[in-house]
């Protein structure tokens, strides 16, 4: 479906993509001050919509964006959305801006926020389901460092995403397609739009929220997919050989769910049955909460 | 002037403010993937266009956004934008954006860039000319730290602004208007828009470029005035301490130009006769440059 056919939401309208527009004094625009969620919808309704709720509040909250939108009419703006494009399977990007201000850069506590919703088709999830993404994901690590939590709170998901897009530009000179960003102690991060997860011998290992890391929905989810099956988890502070020297390694977002990791730095790492046990369990979770199976198949 | 009234330069052409807009898919709007200038005009042209056209191309060069854009074709659009709003003394912001690409974090190299000026009148400057702030500045140092080199280089002045918006946030409980912040290490770097400077027995100082300090066009004048005039200047890593204890501290950006500091978290520093000199002589050189005075009065 080409972008010209789609509709998007932006400041309580629904409009065609083409002209969905916003102000160049918008504060989204001018200064990225703004915050979003990457959401997925199966079946016609976005998954896991209460965590993404609590996040964007997070993130508004961080940035002291105190917009007055409650969560049940952003969810409404999105199921709006989602019926103008007749989309039961989608990806949906929800973004509140603080709006137009008076041009000074400190902000005004009174905000008119900006609501946007854009969305795409994407197919079916669920079990037996194809993963959106091509391949297991090669992965490399980057010069470009995390941003530290001192200078922009990392749990605040927001329109200033040059730091991710920075360490993707590193990668056109590698075969990788996802940037994994150490922190300021050249401890692993997070990829430049996903979580890390690694296998060894013990357990389930993932970088831990102490570090600049996004508290992301997906990876909330394995973990408690793993809680479930008794599989044992440490958060923790890991190095890149950590990384390179897993026995299988998966990068999560709302998107992609679950990808196995091919390479780490041109290493093969690959994926394994711990991998393929959680995208199965979390097909599964998808199923039972938007296709009306029982998850049991 | 209602912001209404004001024409606008958006993607080439000429709009009125009220409808000067870019895409919601824009790279611009999305990520904050654009590089900005702000200028001032004076007598109908902005000052020090090629110092700053040259410090655009650095921001571009520093996230890798090859936008094709000649610095004369940049110049022409900020000069109509100028003519259209019969303005001879303005604030100018000129941005220039990644655009609107296929939706992927990772930039493609082929870019479409969205080109944006905005305008607001403001009154003369040069000799004899009243400062556009009402009194000198009120500092705090915050707990926000400046963003590392290392996770995006602060020679790139980009709408990735939330560092500098979290800083100012924090005054919201203070009656300080300008937010001081450190680099990782407690060294002093940069106001949220400004240079700082201060004078102590010895020199007139200034956090050095080695920091994550932004290059200001009106910081790089003032060094040049100072190697005119032949005062001495020490550029290096300071503390708080060192600002607090000076006898005599500025703030600088092209909009305030030269503006004293009044206090430091609440401790009287105040401007002084060096303040005052490097300010008579700023306001000699844009006198010189643009309203056909020689400077010498």
């Amino acid at each position: 479906m080409p972008v010209s056919d789609l509709t998007y939401h932006v400041d309580g309208d629904l409009v065609s993509a083409d002209s969905a527009t916003v102000s160049v004094r918008d504060r989204g625009f001018m200064y990225g001050d703004a915050v979003f969620e990457t959401l997925r919808a199966y079946g016609g309704d976005v998954f896991r919509w209460d965590a993404h709720a609590d996040r964007l509040a997070g993130s508004a909250a961080a940035i002291s964006l105190d917009h007055g939108l409650s969560a049940d009419g952003l969810k409404r703006r999105v199921d709006e959305t989602l019926e103008a494009n007749d989309l039961d399977d989608a990806y949906v990007k929800l973004s509140v801006t603080r709006g137009v201000q008076p041009g000074k850069l400190t902000p005004s506590p009174d905000v008119d926020p900006t609501v946007v919703v854009q969305v795409k088709p994407l197919p079916r999830g669920g079990v037996g389901s194809d993963p959106i993404w091509d391949g297991p994901a090669a992965l490399q690590t980057v010069k470009t460092r995390r941003i530290p939590d001192a200078a922009l709170p990392s749990r605040a998901k927001t329109h200033n995403y040059l730091n991710g897009i920075l360490a993707r530009l590193e990668l056109r000179v590698s075969d990788a397609d996802e940037a994994v960003m150490l922190d300021g102690e050249g401890h692993l991060a997070e990829g430049a739009t996903s979580n890390l997860f690694f296998v060894d011998d013990e357990a389930l290992r993932t970088p831990s929220l102490d570090g600049p890391v996004l508290p992301g929905i997906t990876r909330a989810e394995v973990l408690d997919i793993a809680a479930e099956e008794g599989i044992p988890v440490r958060e923790g502070a890991f190095t890149t050989d950590d990384l390179r020297e897993a026995t299988e390694a998966f990068v999560t977002n709302s998107t992609w769910e679950i990808r196995p990791v091919g390479t780490v730095d041109g290493i093969d790492v690959g994926g394994g049955p711990v991998t393929t046990l959680f995208r199965r369990l979390y097909d599964e979770r998808v199923e039972a909460a938007h296709y009306g199976g029982d998850g049991s198949n």
